[in-house]
């Protein structure tokens, strides 16, 4: 790990410029393919809204809503406060490019500390951690062809290394099994919950899987932040059900280091296109 | 089924007063427990927004961020366009008691129809029908204590015909695998994208099959709404895998008579309490 500030942290930073206003700097780094990453503009908003709710740091579940595609540059984020009681607060915000909204949510914020230490009983997780080969074996997202590296800068912001049975679509292959998990990590930087939210959309589309290597646009991404995650390495899967009627779901989990079940999202994108 | 209005569309019904302003009457008839049902709820804001939108008459997602308890009387839903062109629009809707926010919502509406005829390729369904016996070997919770029943008149608005090893909880015995799934159909009138809401959050929580009896209050809850329902008797099926730290998530699917998934949902609600 390097010294001084992460870079996942200067690229969210936000700065205040008026009650329930903050602006923000999309960062070139987070570019894949032609957008911005919507799990990091995801994670800007929530930073703003952690801000703004300084009682209640942690999105325990974000709803995102996109709208248009983002470019690096300047933005603004416009939260508005829904609720603010007990132990929790919900909130609107959404994240504008001059005229032009690129995304809207809904957000309810708590301390997850608090939440979880009053829960009673035993946990009930029948979710199976995903079975990932050593990481030796699993194929790192730096071995892409050089000119899709460059059109995905993202690439660069972490080590993704995909399950071998996985990844045959990378050489047009597909396995067809509508699942792709991999090992993660920020390459400088370890989990919290806010970097969970960029990890909850930083794999690629499962559609890569089923044989349709275009772009997925997401409709709507949920996010549900259950715990803080331990040090290290991630272990992330994505899958979908139900690929029908021109749309797919797509399920998200993320297991810690300790083999916590510590974030779940699922979206609904649009089927891709062919390719022409 | 009877002649005229049915129940449920006299009760979703909405009168537009202002610009985006709709008056509603929550019906008794919806309580289930100490509140509204939160389905039903949903339905009445996305009528309003159906309403709005009439280009784009089909929730095709939709998340509601639940603030306080409804109660059946006057309501008002305020709707507020975030985004609309080319075949989808993004519009937030709460609905509101005289000052209190009972929830509020993001959705995204476009035209079932002009969307899934855009589609290409094969479907690629992994999910599974649920395996429901056959109804006459099902539970009907007409058969609940008549406390309960009267306590729950939501259970008059509907046939709920449950899996017989799925319903131990009601005599003591819960199973613990974390599954409640039933037959389901409204008692006058056939499925269409509307009541499908409803449906979504008809059945009693997952809880009870993990032995916890108590009010599960949802956070959050999201519907995805994929193809217009077949008419007759829907499959639903609620399951958690990941119940920890005083919260669970917990995945519906409807699915119907021609066997279609029709649609998703997904909630994150707190772990109920022991009962005092």
């Amino acid at each position: 790990m390097s010294e001084g500030v992460r870079e996942f942290d200067r690229d969210v930073a936000v700065t205040r410029v008026d009650e329930g206003v903050y602006e923000a700097d999309l960062a070139p780094g987070w570019v894949v393919g032609g957008g911005v990453n919507g799990g990091y503009l995801l994670a800007v908003i929530a930073n703003a809204l952690r801000h703004h709710l300084p009682a209640k740091p942690d999105p325990v579940s974000i709803s995102a809503y996109y709208a248009s595609a983002s470019v690096p540059g300047p933005a603004r984020v416009r939260i508005e406060v829904k609720r603010d009681g007990g132990s929790l607060a919900i909130a609107a915000a959404g994240l504008w490019q001059g005229d032009e909204l690129r995304l809207t949510t809904l957000a309810q914020y708590a301390d997850l500390d608090r939440l979880t230490a009053t829960a009673w009983g035993t946990p009930h997780v029948t979710a199976r951690e995903p079975e990932l080969p050593d990481r030796e074996r699993c194929v790192p997202t730096a071995l892409a062809p050089a000119g899709f590296r460059r059109a995905s800068p993202m690439l660069d912001r972490f080590d993704m290394l995909v399950h071998p049975d996985q990844i045959g679509w990378a050489v047009g292959e597909p396995g067809h099994g509508g699942t792709i998990s991999a090992w993660f990590r920020h390459h400088d930087r370890e989990p919290d919950v806010l970097s969970l939210l960029q990890v909850l959309d930083a794999l690629p589309p499962v559609t890569f899987d089923l044989g349709m290597p275009g772009w997925a646009p997401t409709l709507e991404l949920t996010c549900h932040l259950r715990h803080r995650p331990a040090p290290g390495w991630l272990k992330v899967t994505q899958t979908t059900r139900n690929l029908s009627g021109g749309m797919f779901e797509e399920d998200c989990e993320v297991w810690d280091s300790a083999g916590v079940l510590v974030a779940q999202a699922r979206q609904l994108a649009r089927q891709p296109r062919p390719l022409a």
